[in-house]
Order: structure tokens, then sequence, then C-alpha cells
């Protein structure tokens, strides 16, 4: 099923279930009024919003609404938590290469993460509001996974049981302020401001067989100013599948329900495939020419994420932003 | 007034008002239910609050029970936001000093900060469950406090005004992880399991003049397995004010309510004053002896954190834990 929050002026907005198709849409009320209650009691609430899901595809439910993705927030507009992965190590090979670095052989065993604000989350047609453009603004194209209980010391099949939902994620970057703050070893702040996720959270059964082995094995299209850029495959290249990146977490500590992890920037070996942040395409251009050539986003700036079946159809929605001052 | 949050088998606990001297609390049952939702809407329900609370303290309220810390949860027992500070730079000096490195120059102007997660906080007398005693186990006592509603670009001054509570933290740390996390430069997550607060949040009124440029100007003690180790002054040199703290996080984004912002380990140059973690007295130690003696934490270990004000009344209850295997 496709869950999504509409916006109704609260912090976490009103749980609607929405069509296969995402053209019509149902609140959940008398369900849940909001998806984190969903998900602390997933078993209980999920065959009702399930119920619901079928009606509405059937096209007999009873108060169903056209469904607007300019109405939503995130999926969870807070969290518990956002853990993002460094899951595509082409990623991380780019980067490294572009500055003559070699990459730690640890980082094909051990995954790279960081754990991120997940306070205040953006929808996914909402401005993003970024105090300065010299602050280096980048998106990052993600798959991101909501998580249910999984307890401390879990195995990575294990972990892997623990997913409930899939959303596709805009993990801002502001690049000129990552040096310093990686340089200090504690991970990021200031240079990852408010991340934004796709208009509906989807569970494992609407990828059918492009779930495979913990990864989604379809493209993730990448629209900057109405170009297309990416078309990343996001499914063999991801080194860490989601089972281990949320058992890395889990090795110390409880992840509890409602946790969304990421995948980290989808990457690809292949150059031809684009790129699913602008990061890379410096990096690229900096290993052929010497130096890079394309600026990060401006002002009025848009990025369009979005992933398809393989008919076609949108599975998330799309991720359709504007870059804007405060 | 002092907030606590009680046992009920639900993820949140029940929130519960407790009188001044921590003798009697009393469910806060048609205020709030849950200190997320009194945080939520801080204006319309802390003055409701606040009048149980001054009913309680004249023993008048008509339901009021013997308060018991063991049946605590953390206050808030999962929240939106743990950033975690490293403020008082004589900790990081004194880590510096035991390997021969220099302090950077950035890190007296530049707070050093990490974000924790915050999805499974423990309560104050819950055990701290650890894999291994190989992983080098150690408490951190710190204080935290929780935050309203802070906007992007807030100065710290501006930050100190959307303060609402104060706590006591055990920011537990898995010391032999740290080297190889901070190595990634994404910084922690398996180095640190979940953290515990004390068994009440109290407004800042409740701190009177110890209360003073964003700080608390008394002594933070710690004892481990009944050795009074640490009586550490937590005011005049905690380098970064907690304005300052929640400033750096707000530059690039917005902080919003039950946001909790620590001020990292309570440390002071006078070593009579002793520690709030085991790393400093053996940092110590390798600075005067050329190697540390003093052994990390065992299963069956016990660590109690605890403030008192200049009454010598004890203001926030005790942190009082076992370190446990799984």
């Amino acid at each position: 099923m496709k869950l999504a929050t509409y916006k109704d002026g609260s912090r976490d907005g009103q749980l609607v279930v929405v069509s296969r198709d995402l053209g019509t849409a149902h609140y959940a009320t008398g369900i849940a009024s909001r998806l984190q209650q969903a998900l602390d009691d997933w078993n209980f609430m999920s065959p009702q919003l399930q119920d619901l899901y079928d009606q509405l595809n059937a096209g007999r439910a009873r108060h169903a609404f056209p469904f607007d993705p300019q109405q939503c927030m995130a999926p969870l507009p807070r969290a518990y938590q956002w853990a993002d992965g460094s899951a595509y190590i082409n990623h991380v090979e780019l980067v490294r290469k572009a500055r003559n670095a070699e990459v730690p052989a640890s980082f094909y065993t051990d995954p790279l993460m960081y754990q991120g604000g997940s306070d205040d989350f953006i929808g996914p047609c909402d401005d993003v509001v970024v105090p300065s453009e010299a602050m280096g603004i980048d998106f990052e194209a993600e798959i991101a996974v909501v998580t249910g209980d999984v307890k401390m010391g879990a195995s990575p099949e294990q972990a892997l049981d623990g997913i409930r939902l899939v959303m596709l994620a805009n993990d801002v970057s502001l690049r000129h302020l990552i040096p310093a703050e990686l340089a200090k070893g504690f991970g990021f702040f200031q240079s990852k401001p408010a991340t934004a996720f796709s208009p509906v959270a989807i569970t494992l059964d609407e990828l059918g067989d492009a779930w495979q082995g913990g990864r989604v094995h379809l493209a993730l299209q990448s629209t900057w100013n109405g170009r297309k850029v990416g078309m990343c495959d996001a499914g063999p290249e991801m080194t860490f599948h989601f089972g281990q990146l949320i058992a890395h977490i889990a090795k110390t500590r409880n992840v509890r329900a409602g946790s969304i992890v990421g995948s980290g920037t989808v990457s690809n070996k292949d150059w031809a495939k684009g790129y699913s942040c602008i990061a890379e395409k410096r990096c690229i251009e900096t290993i052929q020419d010497g130096k890079p050539s394309t600026e990060f986003m401006k002002y009025g700036d848009t990025i369009r994420i979005e992933m398809k079946n393989k008919a076609g159809q949108s599975l998330f929605g799309a991720i359709d932003q504007t870059i804007a001052a405060p």
C-alpha cells in the first residue's frame, strides 16, 4: 500500500492512504491519524490500512478525493531517527579519486553512515530554504526505508524483516560546509539542512520483484532545472543492502519503530547513467579535466526526483522542489 | 516545575508532575499524557502543569502518590533530536594532550557537536546493556536541555529563550569503538549506546541564580561503584553555553520542540574536582605516568549521577544505573 501525510497545520499532519496509481486518496481517520501511530502498532493497524487501500484501488472508498502531492508533508514529518548511509561505494570512490586519495579497505566491509537531524523534515514540494547560495547547495537523490522495532544485535537478515516502508529522499547537502565538519570527525550538522521525502511511502509488496536482496532494482531519476541528469540504477551497485545498514546501527542499541534509514546517493560506475548529486558530476570533471566546471545550485533552481516501475508508473510520486532564500 | 515520565508499558509512558522535594508525584492526565505533547504546545499547557505543581507542593493535590525514580523512563523516552556538544574544552584538551596532539584553534570558537540516536533512550535506573565488556564501557555525566521551537538563523541569545527544561544525562560511550568511527569522519553510531536521563526534567526557575549565562553553576556529582569520583563544577568552564550550542544547530535548519541538546562531559581544569568520565582519568594518568591504570567499567559496575542545589537538595533525582550483559 501507499501512505502519505497531508498538511493540516499540525506538526504531524494527517495520515492518508493513496491509491496505487497515485490518483486518489482517503483519510485514514478511524484507523490512525498519524503515520508514527501506525508504525508503533503495525501488526494491528496495517491490515486495516490495507483494507482501505484495497477499497480505494477498487473505486469503492466512500470519501476518496484526488491526491495532491502539493498538500503532502514528508510521510513522517518528524521522526525519532534518520540514519543515512553511504551505501554506494562508487560515490565514495569518485569523491576520493577526484582528490587523489585511496578508499580505506574497511569501507568495503563496514558501512559509512551518519546520524541526521530528524526533528524537521520537509515535504516533497516544499522549498529548500538555504541561508546562502555560497554554501554550495547540492541535491542528493536517495532511497530510504522506515523500520519497525529491530533488536540490538540483529543480523542483516533479521533487520530486513524489520523494514515496513520505502520512500525516496532528497538529502540536501551544503558542500562548502562539509570539509570543515568532516575534519572535526563528529559528523554533519550545518552542512545538512532539512531532508525532504517523497509524497508517499510504500510497502515492499508494491515493489514486486524489484525488491531483491534488500535493494530496490529500479532506476532513480533526477531532473535538475528540467534536464534529466540522472537515471541511476539503485540495485546491483548498492554495496551494503538495507538490512546491513540497519544491522550496523543495531550492533550496540535497539532500533525503534519509525526509524528512517537512507541509502546515500545512488551512484553507478557507468557515467552514462548520470548522477544523483552534483558533487559527483564535479568529481568526474575533476578526474577528466583537472577541475570542476558544473556549479552548485542557485536560488530558483529546481530538482525533481522520481522512480518508476517497469510499467513506467511512478511508485512514490515525485520530490519536486525549488531552492529558496530564507 | 519538575516533570517525569512513568513507565506504563507504552512507548512514551505517562507524564507526571513531581514535587520540588521529589517526594510526591501526580499524573498530568487531563492536561497532557506525554511530555512531547506539552512541549508541542508549551504556552498553553505549561501554566496548567505549573498549577498542578503548585498544588502538589502545597500538599493539596488530590491523587498524589510517593514518587519512585525506579518507575521512571527518560523524561522524553524517545525524542526527535538528541544533539550532544563537547562544550567543556578542557575535556578535549585532556584527550589531545594524552596523545600529544594540539587542539585546533577553531575548537575554541566553533562548538564540537554530534547528532546522537534519539529513538530509544533509557530510564534513570535502567540497566546499561552492552554487548561486550571489551568495548571499553564508560559513563559520561552531562547536563542537557530540552528546547521549544528555535528558528533557523537564531542568535545564541534567541536560542536561550527556546530552552524549556533541563535534565542530567549519562551519555554512555564505548571507548574502544570510538577511534575507528571518528577516523571515518561521519560521527558516532556503534560507540554510543542508548543514553539515560535523570528522573525529572526541570524548568529554569528551579535552578534560581544557579542558571546564569546559559550555564548551570552547580557541581555535578559522579559516583562509580559507590565511590565519589567527580564533583565537577558545571558552570564557569563551559566554553560554549547552551544558547551557543542550539544556535550552532540552527544555523542552517529549524530546531523543533522536544529537541535535546547536551553539554558533553562536564570537565574542570582542577584535577582535584575529579572526573565525569573514566576516559579523562585515564588521560590524566597517561599525562602523569605515561599510561592509563584505571580500567573501564565491567558488568555489575554501578554509576550514580546527581546534582544538588546550594541547600543540598537533589534537583533532578539521581541517574543510578548498573552495567549489564544483554
